[in-house]
């Protein structure tokens, strides 16, 4: 495993690399879910790259941007463990020279949901992403549904502009309780643990509703709501029933949903989403 | 040569064409101009990509789409007596389907000039550049110095957005009267086309103080204008002396600078542009 920092020596290492190319784009603080997609990688692709890189533009100033957590030496350990071809680590500079000026924007799909509660957070994930497809130069790119909105951006955005390449999107990886796996878990307080597991809960009221045959998208969205206010330690942003593609809010009867949600556990800001129906994220 | 209208046959067709390639991007109706970047990329890759396509993101409601020339005949023919291996022709909706909702745009170099007059000008080059990089994944792409900020505009996105490719900027091919060559040439009358040679004489007269010694910026634009003034049926929109990376005004003494103009004859916008001292377009 070939662990770089300069875009000259990735580009060096990548052109050597047998195709298919798996890319795992990621911030770090490596976990269950963030293997899981390194695994898939390996699974399909002849090669596979992981990039570690915490994306300063994905952060609104009043975000946790410092706080973020890092462990560049456990993250390496992990990925030593698997079928990894190289990493790339670049100092933010590498990534954001002086003079950049440069974004790539989605538009519609990128407004509700997280995009309404951080405003300039996608346009820092699509323009980074775009540089990770540029340096790595992958066949296929391999993402999380636990950020489904993402999941649908980047769909979006590389079938927008052509990339030669496929974006594949992974279940979410649970702890045994539900919760969604999260670099962001680590905030939590033992009691913040035990209650965060509610999003989960919600999601899965949800979904059970659903196949017990509830079509009524505010009934879904009620469902999700009594069972959050129930935890007194979550306060909850949004909570939402979508079209899986369009992201947009849905009334009335649906076929198929994104069931989606943000929730703060004392200061800690938790997604979680749910899809029921056949339509795929972004699809 | 092969001639392709969907993405899907045009990537066939590249996939099997000896690299390196080099694509020419167009919006068709070419002139000597265009043939120079197609012979440049000729003699530098094994195969040479050229695309047609009047691209609608890029003119303003107020401006000449419809009229734009058009020659689909005349082009395949001046391009099939050239070594052009592919040639991408996409209907409109094969490159803007229903649903299209992603751009690329750069920020500081956008905003002078071309950027000033034409406010989504240029996020709308940056966006089909980005698409037809995607598309022919070519090593070298070429355009013309006579579009002078759309090249520094395409080196600032290459740059920044990782692109693997390089951006090869070519000298302006002119009429022999000085006229730079441009599709709309075709616009002028017989009384407006004689009048347009004032550009290259604005030009050459400032790039003549330079050589003279004149360094002063404001010398310099001075000698553009009352060059311009003096043709009655030219209307100046703006005269610029500027930093050939920045594209930033300058004032007092430059060792290098791009001198540049946008001039009304009759009803057609021309543009031109001439470069003093060493600095290269967006170098």
């Amino acid at each position: 495993m070939k662990v770089v920092e300069t875009l000259g020596d990735l580009r060096a290492v990548c052109g050597q690399l047998p195709r298919p190319l798996g890319l795992v784009p990621t911030m770090g603080a490596l976990h269950e879910g963030h293997l899981s997609l390194v695994r898939a990688a390996a699974e399909r692709c002849h090669s596979v790259g992981v990039s570690l890189f915490v994306n300063p533009a994905q952060f609104a100033p009043t975000e946790d941007l410092a706080a973020y957590p890092r462990d560049l030496d456990g993250d390496l350990a992990k990925l030593a463990a698997e079928a990894v071809d190289v990493v790339w680590t670049p100092p933010s500079d590498e990534v954001y020279p002086p003079g950049f000026q440069t974004w790539v924007e989605v538009e519609h799909v990128t407004r509700p949901l997280e995009g309404a509660q951080r405003p300039e957070h996608f346009r820092g994930v699509t323009t980074v992403v775009t540089k990770l497809f540029h340096a790595f130069e992958p066949q296929f790119a391999y993402f999380g549904q636990k950020d489904a909105q993402q999941c649908v951006v980047i769909r979006r955005m590389a079938a927008d502009l052509n990339f030669p390449l496929e974006v594949v999107v992974r279940p979410t990886v649970r702890e045994p309780d539900g919760l969604a796996m999260s670099s962001r878990n680590k905030y939590l307080s033992p009691a913040e643990r035990r209650a965060a597991s509610v999003l989960y809960r919600a999601l899965t009221r949800a979904a059970e509703a659903y196949q017990d045959g509830q079509r009524q998208a505010q009934a879904l969205r009620q469902r999700m709501v009594e069972t959050l206010a129930a935890e007194p330690l979550a306060e909850t942003q949004y909570v939402s029933v979508a079209n899986p593609a369009s992201l947009e809010e849905l009334d009335g009867p649906v076929e198929s949903a994104l069931l989606s949600m943000a929730v703060k556990v004392g200061k800690t800001r938790l997604i979680d989403n749910w899809l029921v129906g056949d339509r795929p994220l972004g699809g």
